[in-house]
Protein backbone atom coordinates (compact mmCIF):
# COMPACT_ATOMS: atom_id res chain seq x y z
CA UNK A 1 0.00 0.00 0.00
CA UNK A 2 2.08 3.21 -0.97
CA UNK A 3 1.68 5.96 1.11
CA UNK A 4 -0.06 8.76 -0.27
CA UNK A 5 3.15 11.18 1.13
CA UNK A 6 5.93 11.45 -1.00
CA UNK A 7 8.56 10.09 -0.21
CA UNK A 8 11.97 11.28 2.10
CA UNK A 9 15.39 10.44 0.34
CA UNK A 10 18.00 10.09 3.34
CA UNK A 11 21.41 9.90 1.30
CA UNK A 12 24.21 8.29 3.56
CA UNK A 13 27.24 10.62 2.66
CA UNK A 14 30.33 8.51 4.07
CA UNK A 15 29.57 5.05 5.25
CA UNK A 16 32.26 3.64 7.96
CA UNK A 17 33.96 1.38 5.65
CA UNK A 18 34.93 2.70 2.52
CA UNK A 19 38.55 4.26 1.87
CA UNK A 20 39.63 6.45 -0.55
CA UNK A 21 42.22 3.44 -2.17
CA UNK A 22 38.65 1.46 -2.78
CA UNK A 23 37.31 4.21 -3.96
CA UNK A 24 39.05 7.75 -4.84
CA UNK A 25 35.53 9.59 -5.04
CA UNK A 26 34.85 8.95 -1.39
CA UNK A 27 34.20 12.47 0.25
CA UNK A 28 36.39 12.21 3.00
CA UNK A 29 37.33 15.45 4.26
CA UNK A 30 34.73 17.72 5.74
CA UNK A 31 35.07 20.11 2.67
CA UNK A 32 34.67 17.41 0.24
CA UNK A 33 31.43 15.81 2.88
CA UNK A 34 29.78 19.02 2.62
CA UNK A 35 30.23 19.49 -1.13
CA UNK A 36 28.82 16.35 -2.20
CA UNK A 37 26.36 16.72 0.31
CA UNK A 38 24.98 20.01 -1.46
CA UNK A 39 24.92 18.03 -4.62
CA UNK A 40 22.77 15.51 -2.83
CA UNK A 41 20.70 18.10 -1.44
CA UNK A 42 20.22 20.09 -4.98
CA UNK A 43 19.29 16.58 -6.17
CA UNK A 44 16.34 16.39 -3.74
CA UNK A 45 17.66 14.19 -0.31
CA UNK A 46 16.26 16.11 2.58
CA UNK A 47 18.28 13.89 5.07
CA UNK A 48 21.90 13.77 5.28
CA UNK A 49 23.23 10.82 7.93
CA UNK A 50 26.88 11.47 8.34
CA UNK A 51 30.43 9.23 9.54
CA UNK A 52 33.19 11.71 10.21
CA UNK A 53 37.00 10.50 9.56
CA UNK A 54 40.12 11.12 11.05
CA UNK A 55 42.77 12.46 8.65
CA UNK A 56 43.86 8.73 8.06
CA UNK A 57 40.88 8.25 7.11
CA UNK A 58 40.16 5.88 10.41
CA UNK A 59 36.50 6.25 11.70
CA UNK A 60 36.22 9.22 14.19
CA UNK A 61 33.70 10.36 16.74
CA UNK A 62 35.29 13.79 17.31
CA UNK A 63 32.95 15.95 18.31
CA UNK A 64 35.11 19.09 16.62
CA UNK A 65 34.47 17.36 12.93
CA UNK A 66 30.95 16.46 13.97
CA UNK A 67 30.79 20.62 14.38
CA UNK A 68 32.27 21.63 11.78
CA UNK A 69 30.78 18.86 9.41
CA UNK A 70 27.40 20.77 11.00
CA UNK A 71 28.17 24.56 10.56
CA UNK A 72 29.18 23.63 7.12
CA UNK A 73 26.30 21.87 5.88
CA UNK A 74 23.65 24.32 7.90
CA UNK A 75 25.41 27.37 5.32
CA UNK A 76 25.63 25.40 2.03
CA UNK A 77 22.13 23.27 2.59
CA UNK A 78 20.04 25.28 4.61
CA UNK A 79 16.56 23.25 5.97
CA UNK A 80 18.13 19.77 5.43
CA UNK A 81 17.76 17.07 8.31
CA UNK A 82 21.05 16.32 9.41
CA UNK A 83 21.48 13.35 11.27
CA UNK A 84 24.54 11.80 13.05
CA UNK A 85 25.71 8.64 13.14
CA UNK A 86 26.66 6.68 16.64
CA UNK A 87 27.26 3.54 15.34
CA UNK A 88 30.51 3.72 13.49
CA UNK A 89 32.82 2.87 16.10
CA UNK A 90 31.60 -0.42 17.74
CA UNK A 91 33.95 -0.86 21.10
CA UNK A 92 34.36 3.00 21.42
CA UNK A 93 31.75 3.12 24.45
CA UNK A 94 30.33 6.28 25.06
CA UNK A 95 32.67 8.28 22.93
CA UNK A 96 29.97 7.00 19.85
CA UNK A 97 27.67 9.74 21.39
CA UNK A 98 29.61 12.61 22.05
CA UNK A 99 28.70 14.55 19.46
CA UNK A 100 24.97 14.51 20.85
CA UNK A 101 25.25 17.97 22.34
CA UNK A 102 25.70 19.51 19.42
CA UNK A 103 22.25 18.56 19.09
CA UNK A 104 21.80 17.34 15.07
CA UNK A 105 17.91 17.24 14.37
CA UNK A 106 18.57 13.09 13.99
CA UNK A 107 21.36 10.08 14.76
CA UNK A 108 21.53 6.89 14.41
CA UNK A 109 20.77 4.59 17.28
CA UNK A 110 21.84 1.22 16.99
CA UNK A 111 19.07 -1.49 19.99
CA UNK A 112 20.75 -4.45 19.48
CA UNK A 113 24.05 -6.25 18.62
CA UNK A 114 24.76 -8.55 15.67
CA UNK A 115 27.13 -9.93 13.44
CA UNK A 116 28.91 -7.94 10.81
CA UNK A 117 31.11 -9.42 7.90
CA UNK A 118 34.28 -10.08 9.89
CA UNK A 119 33.28 -9.23 13.85
CA UNK A 120 30.43 -8.58 16.06
CA UNK A 121 28.75 -5.01 15.86
CA UNK A 122 28.58 -4.87 19.77
CA UNK A 123 26.34 -2.38 21.34
CA UNK A 124 25.51 -3.56 24.81
CA UNK A 125 22.19 -2.68 26.65
CA UNK A 126 23.60 -0.10 28.86
CA UNK A 127 25.60 1.95 25.73
CA UNK A 128 22.05 1.93 24.45
CA UNK A 129 20.00 2.97 26.89
CA UNK A 130 23.16 6.23 27.74
CA UNK A 131 22.89 7.25 24.17
CA UNK A 132 19.11 6.92 23.79
CA UNK A 133 19.11 8.80 27.64
CA UNK A 134 21.12 11.54 25.59
CA UNK A 135 19.38 11.98 22.33
CA UNK A 136 16.17 12.97 25.04
CA UNK A 137 18.59 15.16 26.75
CA UNK A 138 19.65 17.11 23.38
CA UNK A 139 15.92 16.96 21.54
CA UNK A 140 17.61 14.45 18.64
CA UNK A 141 15.32 11.92 16.63
CA UNK A 142 16.60 8.90 16.82
CA UNK A 143 16.66 6.63 13.70
CA UNK A 144 16.49 2.82 15.09
CA UNK A 145 18.99 1.15 12.85
CA UNK A 146 16.85 -2.53 12.93
CA UNK A 147 19.87 -4.80 11.45
CA UNK A 148 17.39 -7.77 13.03
CA UNK A 149 14.09 -8.55 13.46
CA UNK A 150 14.42 -8.53 17.49
CA UNK A 151 15.39 -4.36 16.75
CA UNK A 152 11.60 -3.68 15.96
CA UNK A 153 10.61 -5.27 19.34
CA UNK A 154 13.10 -3.63 21.27
CA UNK A 155 12.30 -0.24 19.69
CA UNK A 156 8.39 -1.00 21.22
CA UNK A 157 10.24 -2.26 24.66
CA UNK A 158 11.62 1.07 24.99
CA UNK A 159 8.88 3.15 23.78
CA UNK A 160 7.09 0.76 26.86
CA UNK A 161 9.99 1.77 29.28
CA UNK A 162 9.87 6.02 28.61
CA UNK A 163 13.50 5.65 26.83
CA UNK A 164 11.97 6.45 23.26
CA UNK A 165 10.28 9.36 22.51
CA UNK A 166 7.02 7.64 20.49
CA UNK A 167 6.63 6.90 17.47
CA UNK A 168 9.98 5.57 16.59
CA UNK A 169 11.69 5.98 13.18
CA UNK A 170 12.95 2.78 12.71
CA UNK A 171 14.83 1.86 9.82
CA UNK A 172 15.76 -1.78 8.00
CA UNK A 173 18.82 -2.82 7.09
CA UNK A 174 19.24 -5.58 4.83
CA UNK A 175 22.12 -7.34 2.79
CA UNK A 176 25.03 -6.49 5.37
CA UNK A 177 27.31 -10.11 5.56
CA UNK A 178 26.24 -11.94 8.55
CA UNK A 179 23.43 -10.00 9.74
CA UNK A 180 20.58 -9.73 8.06
CA UNK A 181 20.20 -10.42 3.98
CA UNK A 182 17.90 -8.81 1.60
CA UNK A 183 15.27 -11.06 1.98
CA UNK A 184 11.85 -9.80 0.44
CA UNK A 185 9.88 -12.25 2.35
CA UNK A 186 11.58 -10.37 5.66
CA UNK A 187 11.40 -6.80 4.51
CA UNK A 188 7.67 -7.73 4.36
CA UNK A 189 7.33 -9.24 7.76
CA UNK A 190 9.62 -5.87 9.26
CA UNK A 191 6.88 -3.57 7.56
CA UNK A 192 3.99 -5.90 9.03
CA UNK A 193 5.67 -5.77 12.33
CA UNK A 194 6.25 -2.12 12.77
CA UNK A 195 2.19 -1.42 11.39
CA UNK A 196 1.47 -4.29 14.09
CA UNK A 197 3.29 -2.50 16.69
CA UNK A 198 2.90 0.96 16.14
CA UNK A 199 0.34 2.04 13.50
CA UNK A 200 0.70 3.31 10.40
CA UNK A 201 3.77 5.83 10.90
CA UNK A 202 6.53 6.48 8.82
CA UNK A 203 9.75 4.03 8.64
CA UNK A 204 12.22 3.87 5.94
CA UNK A 205 15.01 1.19 4.32
CA UNK A 206 18.62 0.97 3.51
CA UNK A 207 20.32 -2.24 1.13
CA UNK A 208 23.76 -2.16 1.75
CA UNK A 209 26.46 -2.27 -1.45
CA UNK A 210 24.55 -4.11 -4.52
CA UNK A 211 21.22 -4.57 -2.52
CA UNK A 212 20.56 -0.75 -3.00
CA UNK A 213 18.51 -0.43 -5.76
CA UNK A 214 16.49 -3.44 -4.79
CA UNK A 215 15.95 -2.10 -1.58
CA UNK A 216 15.11 1.47 -2.80
CA UNK A 217 12.34 -0.27 -4.86
CA UNK A 218 10.79 -2.49 -2.08
CA UNK A 219 10.44 0.38 0.37
CA UNK A 220 9.16 2.86 -2.53
CA UNK A 221 6.18 0.21 -3.52
CA UNK A 222 5.68 -0.33 0.06
CA UNK A 223 5.24 3.28 0.96
CA UNK A 224 8.65 3.64 2.89
CA UNK A 225 11.11 6.44 2.90
CA UNK A 226 14.67 5.69 1.15
CA UNK A 227 18.24 6.04 1.92
CA UNK A 228 20.47 5.97 -1.30
CA UNK B 1 -0.38 -28.07 12.28
CA UNK B 2 0.23 -30.56 14.42
CA UNK B 3 3.11 -33.11 13.94
CA UNK B 4 1.68 -36.90 13.52
CA UNK B 5 4.97 -37.69 15.44
CA UNK B 6 5.64 -37.48 18.84
CA UNK B 7 7.36 -34.41 20.62
CA UNK B 8 10.74 -35.50 21.41
CA UNK B 9 11.59 -33.42 24.74
CA UNK B 10 14.66 -31.71 25.49
CA UNK B 11 15.65 -31.01 29.50
CA UNK B 12 18.12 -28.13 29.72
CA UNK B 13 19.53 -29.75 33.28
CA UNK B 14 21.75 -26.98 34.33
CA UNK B 15 21.86 -23.64 32.37
CA UNK B 16 24.81 -21.03 32.52
CA UNK B 17 23.25 -18.49 34.96
CA UNK B 18 21.44 -19.92 38.15
CA UNK B 19 23.27 -20.75 41.44
CA UNK B 20 22.84 -22.27 44.41
CA UNK B 21 22.52 -19.22 45.87
CA UNK B 22 19.73 -19.04 43.85
CA UNK B 23 17.93 -22.03 44.27
CA UNK B 24 19.58 -24.72 46.43
CA UNK B 25 17.84 -27.61 43.92
CA UNK B 26 19.92 -26.38 40.91
CA UNK B 27 22.15 -29.22 39.89
CA UNK B 28 25.56 -28.38 40.26
CA UNK B 29 27.91 -31.51 40.74
CA UNK B 30 28.45 -34.02 38.06
CA UNK B 31 26.87 -36.40 40.14
CA UNK B 32 24.07 -34.20 41.06
CA UNK B 33 23.82 -33.23 36.64
CA UNK B 34 23.61 -36.74 36.22
CA UNK B 35 20.98 -37.69 39.14
CA UNK B 36 18.78 -34.94 37.94
CA UNK B 37 19.01 -36.03 34.23
CA UNK B 38 18.25 -39.69 34.70
CA UNK B 39 14.66 -38.32 36.62
CA UNK B 40 13.93 -36.69 34.00
CA UNK B 41 14.93 -39.40 31.18
CA UNK B 42 12.59 -41.76 33.55
CA UNK B 43 10.20 -39.26 32.68
CA UNK B 44 10.37 -39.20 29.17
CA UNK B 45 12.67 -36.60 27.96
CA UNK B 46 14.95 -38.02 25.21
CA UNK B 47 17.57 -35.35 24.69
CA UNK B 48 19.54 -33.88 27.18
CA UNK B 49 21.09 -30.18 26.89
CA UNK B 50 24.27 -29.79 29.19
CA UNK B 51 26.54 -27.16 30.14
CA UNK B 52 29.28 -27.76 33.21
CA UNK B 53 30.75 -25.54 35.94
CA UNK B 54 33.87 -25.04 37.83
CA UNK B 55 33.60 -26.29 41.27
CA UNK B 56 32.62 -22.23 42.42
CA UNK B 57 29.98 -22.53 40.14
CA UNK B 58 31.22 -20.22 37.57
CA UNK B 59 30.49 -21.96 33.44
CA UNK B 60 33.13 -23.79 32.60
CA UNK B 61 34.11 -24.98 29.23
CA UNK B 62 36.62 -27.47 30.61
CA UNK B 63 36.74 -30.34 28.36
CA UNK B 64 37.31 -33.21 31.37
CA UNK B 65 34.37 -31.87 33.56
CA UNK B 66 32.21 -32.90 30.11
CA UNK B 67 34.17 -35.96 29.84
CA UNK B 68 32.76 -36.83 33.30
CA UNK B 69 29.15 -36.05 32.45
CA UNK B 70 29.46 -37.68 29.55
CA UNK B 71 30.51 -41.07 31.35
CA UNK B 72 27.58 -40.75 34.13
CA UNK B 73 24.66 -39.64 31.56
CA UNK B 74 25.78 -42.88 29.35
CA UNK B 75 25.82 -44.99 32.54
CA UNK B 76 22.23 -43.71 33.93
CA UNK B 77 20.36 -42.73 30.75
CA UNK B 78 21.44 -45.33 28.23
CA UNK B 79 20.61 -44.35 24.63
CA UNK B 80 19.44 -40.58 25.58
CA UNK B 81 20.91 -38.39 23.27
CA UNK B 82 23.75 -36.06 24.96
CA UNK B 83 24.05 -32.17 24.03
CA UNK B 84 26.70 -30.01 25.38
CA UNK B 85 26.44 -26.23 25.08
CA UNK B 86 29.34 -24.33 23.25
CA UNK B 87 27.33 -20.93 24.31
CA UNK B 88 27.74 -20.34 27.87
CA UNK B 89 31.00 -18.37 28.05
CA UNK B 90 30.53 -15.69 25.79
CA UNK B 91 34.17 -14.06 24.94
CA UNK B 92 35.83 -17.48 25.56
CA UNK B 93 36.84 -18.08 22.09
CA UNK B 94 37.91 -21.65 21.06
CA UNK B 95 37.36 -22.80 24.62
CA UNK B 96 33.90 -23.00 23.87
CA UNK B 97 34.43 -25.87 21.99
CA UNK B 98 36.83 -28.08 23.31
CA UNK B 99 34.92 -30.57 24.53
CA UNK B 100 33.82 -31.57 21.01
CA UNK B 101 36.63 -34.30 20.24
CA UNK B 102 34.62 -36.06 22.94
CA UNK B 103 32.12 -36.53 20.08
CA UNK B 104 29.09 -36.09 22.20
CA UNK B 105 25.59 -36.63 19.77
CA UNK B 106 24.83 -32.91 19.61
CA UNK B 107 26.42 -29.81 20.38
CA UNK B 108 24.41 -26.03 20.64
CA UNK B 109 25.68 -23.68 17.91
CA UNK B 110 24.88 -19.75 18.17
CA UNK B 111 25.14 -18.11 14.45
CA UNK B 112 25.08 -14.92 15.29
CA UNK B 113 25.34 -12.30 17.95
CA UNK B 114 22.84 -10.28 20.04
CA UNK B 115 22.24 -9.07 23.11
CA UNK B 116 21.67 -10.67 26.58
CA UNK B 117 20.04 -9.28 29.67
CA UNK B 118 23.18 -7.05 30.95
CA UNK B 119 25.86 -7.65 28.34
CA UNK B 120 26.67 -8.64 24.25
CA UNK B 121 26.50 -12.31 23.69
CA UNK B 122 29.33 -12.41 21.20
CA UNK B 123 29.53 -15.18 18.59
CA UNK B 124 32.09 -13.67 16.00
CA UNK B 125 31.63 -15.07 12.66
CA UNK B 126 35.45 -16.79 12.88
CA UNK B 127 34.68 -18.46 15.52
CA UNK B 128 31.25 -20.00 14.53
CA UNK B 129 32.82 -20.87 11.14
CA UNK B 130 35.53 -22.72 13.38
CA UNK B 131 32.91 -24.38 15.97
CA UNK B 132 31.02 -25.69 12.77
CA UNK B 133 34.02 -27.47 10.97
CA UNK B 134 34.83 -28.93 14.89
CA UNK B 135 31.42 -30.55 14.89
CA UNK B 136 31.66 -31.70 11.37
CA UNK B 137 34.96 -32.98 12.13
CA UNK B 138 33.94 -35.09 14.79
CA UNK B 139 30.55 -35.66 13.28
CA UNK B 140 28.33 -33.62 15.67
CA UNK B 141 24.84 -32.89 14.89
CA UNK B 142 24.90 -29.05 15.44
CA UNK B 143 21.47 -27.21 17.37
CA UNK B 144 21.35 -23.82 15.67
CA UNK B 145 20.47 -21.54 18.78
CA UNK B 146 18.35 -18.83 17.06
CA UNK B 147 18.13 -15.77 19.24
CA UNK B 148 16.89 -13.32 16.22
CA UNK B 149 14.95 -14.07 12.81
CA UNK B 150 18.31 -13.50 10.71
CA UNK B 151 20.39 -16.39 12.90
CA UNK B 152 17.73 -18.73 10.89
CA UNK B 153 18.85 -17.36 7.37
CA UNK B 154 22.68 -17.72 8.35
CA UNK B 155 21.50 -20.85 8.96
CA UNK B 156 20.45 -21.09 5.92
CA UNK B 157 23.75 -19.34 4.34
CA UNK B 158 26.10 -21.82 6.31
CA UNK B 159 24.31 -25.01 4.42
CA UNK B 160 24.42 -23.35 1.08
CA UNK B 161 28.07 -22.84 1.96
CA UNK B 162 28.96 -26.28 2.92
CA UNK B 163 29.55 -25.17 6.73
CA UNK B 164 26.58 -27.05 8.31
CA UNK B 165 24.88 -30.39 7.29
CA UNK B 166 21.28 -30.41 5.59
CA UNK B 167 19.33 -30.20 6.84
CA UNK B 168 19.62 -28.35 10.25
CA UNK B 169 17.90 -28.28 13.14
CA UNK B 170 17.10 -25.13 14.53
CA UNK B 171 15.56 -23.92 17.82
CA UNK B 172 13.60 -20.97 18.72
CA UNK B 173 14.83 -19.29 21.90
CA UNK B 174 12.18 -16.48 22.91
CA UNK B 175 11.95 -14.87 25.88
CA UNK B 176 15.76 -13.16 26.80
CA UNK B 177 15.45 -9.75 28.02
CA UNK B 178 17.28 -7.80 25.10
CA UNK B 179 17.14 -10.45 22.54
CA UNK B 180 13.86 -11.59 21.39
CA UNK B 181 10.56 -11.14 23.21
CA UNK B 182 8.24 -14.50 23.86
CA UNK B 183 6.05 -12.98 20.72
CA UNK B 184 3.49 -14.94 19.13
CA UNK B 185 3.27 -13.48 15.69
CA UNK B 186 6.88 -14.01 15.83
CA UNK B 187 7.14 -17.67 16.46
CA UNK B 188 4.36 -18.53 14.09
CA UNK B 189 7.31 -16.50 11.44
CA UNK B 190 10.00 -18.02 12.57
CA UNK B 191 8.34 -21.29 11.71
CA UNK B 192 7.12 -20.07 8.32
CA UNK B 193 10.76 -19.46 7.77
CA UNK B 194 12.00 -22.58 9.00
CA UNK B 195 9.53 -24.18 6.07
CA UNK B 196 9.80 -21.71 3.42
CA UNK B 197 14.23 -22.31 3.26
CA UNK B 198 13.79 -25.71 4.21
CA UNK B 199 10.99 -27.50 3.89
CA UNK B 200 9.03 -29.40 6.44
CA UNK B 201 11.58 -30.18 8.88
CA UNK B 202 11.79 -31.02 12.65
CA UNK B 203 12.78 -27.52 14.76
CA UNK B 204 12.27 -26.82 18.84
CA UNK B 205 11.74 -24.08 20.93
CA UNK B 206 12.70 -23.09 23.60
CA UNK B 207 11.23 -20.00 26.74
CA UNK B 208 13.68 -19.15 29.07
CA UNK B 209 12.27 -18.29 32.56
CA UNK B 210 8.47 -17.81 32.92
CA UNK B 211 8.02 -17.69 29.60
CA UNK B 212 8.86 -21.80 29.42
CA UNK B 213 5.06 -23.35 29.16
CA UNK B 214 3.93 -20.85 26.63
CA UNK B 215 6.95 -21.81 24.01
CA UNK B 216 6.20 -25.27 24.98
CA UNK B 217 2.33 -25.29 24.67
CA UNK B 218 3.15 -23.06 20.89
CA UNK B 219 5.37 -26.00 19.94
CA UNK B 220 3.57 -28.67 20.67
CA UNK B 221 0.47 -26.78 18.90
CA UNK B 222 3.01 -26.38 15.73
CA UNK B 223 4.46 -29.60 15.55
CA UNK B 224 7.88 -28.65 17.00
CA UNK B 225 10.51 -30.02 19.67
CA UNK B 226 10.07 -28.72 23.32
CA UNK B 227 13.00 -27.89 26.08
CA UNK B 228 11.50 -28.00 28.75
ZN1 LIG C 1 25.92 4.99 8.98
ZN1 LIG D 1 28.18 23.92 -1.51
ZN1 LIG E 1 22.27 -23.82 27.19
ZN1 LIG F 1 20.93 -42.59 38.12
Amino acid sequence: MPSSQPAIICVAITGSLPRKSDNPAVPVSIEEQVESTHAAFEAGASICHAHVRNYDETPSSDPDLFARLKDGLEKHCPGMIIQFSTGGRSGAGRARGGMLPLAPDMASLSVGSNNFPTRVYENPPDLVSWLAGEMRNYGVKPEIEAFDLSHILQAKAMVDRGELVSPPYIQFVMGVKNAMPADRDVFDYYVHTVKRLFGDIPWCAAGIGRHQIELNAWAAEAGGHLRT
